[in-house]
């Protein structure tokens, strides 16, 4: 199983329908309900590959509600609720899951998207893995998806990058505030906007077009410290926003790290390598 | 972990909030967003435990999508949408798991709430998982939900119990339009729904109140084709309506077995024996 493939293949065959408004591809897909927009994503974490097993069970709460509210963020969307299921092995203590679910039921309260409901089972052959589904509003203007890059656009990109496993994965917290700051001072100026989950190279790509690539400089890149440049490319966990707009954002919310140009090669350095596969390897 | 300790314990601290109309305990949560009402629930399926392991990639996508729908109904909700996760070994061949998507999204479609979305990771150490979440509208007078039994009312159920193990799990459909027919019928008699899962004498117990039990006369239980009355009460799995209501329902649509009575047992048969606890085991 080839997560990617699979996902292509997924995606191409998707139902259409007049209430999606967003579908499969984004951060999050968009649903018209009743005359309201409502945005919404779901993402795993899994004990053992998203956060190592040893890792407090309060900082696995806290990452499972981050990590699917980065993608309310990278809409530049605000959270309305949550769902968070778990799938546990019997052999795990109540006190243990307790602590799993306060931590993630008072970042999801203090991010504005209570947790309020959910699903949990017993596993005995598999790891810990929690999902939760976000819900969220669109800003009015609609929600700023990933297709909308133009040429000359600057690619700017929030925070540092590289090295996220040593903490920065456990204590982010998702820019939903600094979305929403961009949103205000850029207007129509922000084109397009991804959270950098899997590594800046292919999240980069996912932000180019058929005639559009991004070029990045590399030498521009805000390093998270300890980090090295092949870092920041590929490490992903960043959960920093990564945007295209026809005006520079201000240095203090963002980092001006490349260009839009014409192009199909999807994400490349200035001297024209790609680096649309640089980060995590989905397999 | 045992799962029906750790579930209380969470319900118990969950998040208040004004737009949260439904919190944890009922088939679905009840969001207000922009002025709509939007219900939502996510459930689990699980190679090994909810479905065997040696069933086809086409009848597991089906119950995926069948069991968390079956919510829908239990609320009398219409579907709108859903997304849908896996989780996957790596040696798992694509094409079982596009089967299994492809028979997801024919069903979800057909009954009304298409796959807008979802996330796919691999797990080497875990059986096939596959979570989803669904989107939809409550009927215009409200969300039927677990507590509304009033002394008095018929206990009903839609079509028959036990058994389901044989085949029913992996062919029903959702009791959707039977919801609607009943609350177009019973209008205001209608008074509390929910769906039959764990086992009816489980599942009765989660509409009593604290001062009202149901009555369950074990000689009227429709029985599936060669399912007991012991069955009946503990298989689980029946994805049938059980709903109390002031008015009796037409024989087409449903069959009364007991009544709500006052009483602090929770359910109980003609004799007064517990039958609370009768059901899934949840460990």
């Amino acid at each position: 199983m080839r997560e990617f493939e699979l996902l292509q293949s997924i995606y191409a065959t998707a139902s259409k329908s007049s209430h999606i408004k967003i579908g499969p591809g984004d951060d999050m897909g968009e649903l018209l309900i009743q005359g309201a927009r409502v945005l919404s994503a779901v993402d795993h974490l899994i004990v053992g590959r998203h956060v190592e097993e040893d890792c407090l069970p309060e900082e696995i709460g806290r990452k499972a509600i981050a990590r699917c509210f980065s993608d309310i963020a990278a809409m530049a969307g605000t959270p309305v609720a949550c769902l968070m299921t778990a799938c546990i092995p019997s052999s795990k203590e109540n006190d243990w899951c307790e602590k799993v679910f306060q931590s993630a039921r008072d970042v999801a309260h203090k991010w504005g998207g209570p947790i309020f409901g959910g699903d949990i089972a017993s596993c005995d052959n598999a790891p810990p893995i929690f999902t939760v589904t976000a819900f969220a509003t669109p800003p009015e203007r609609g929600a700023i998806t990933r297709n909308g890059a133009r040429q000359g656009d600057f690619v700017c990109v929030t925070g540092e990058l590289g090295n996220s496993i040593k903490g920065h994965h456990l204590s982010f917290t998702p820019r939903i505030e600094e979305a929403k700051e961009l949103l205000e001072i850029l207007g129509t100026d922000l084109h397009s906007m991804i959270d950098i989950s899997d590594g800046l190279g292919q999240d980069a790509s996912h932000l180019s077009t058929d005639s559009l690539q991004l070029n990045i400089d590399l030498s521009s890149l805000p390093l998270r410290k300890g980090a090295t440049v092949e870092q920041a490319l590929q490490d992903g966990e960043d959960y920093e926003l990564l945007f295209t707009c026809k005006s520079a954002p201000p240095d203090n919310l963002a980092t001006v790290i490349g260009v839009v140009e014409s192009g199909s090669k999807h994400a490349v350095t200035s001297d024209g390598k790609s680096i649309a596969d640089c980060g995590w390897e989905h397999s």
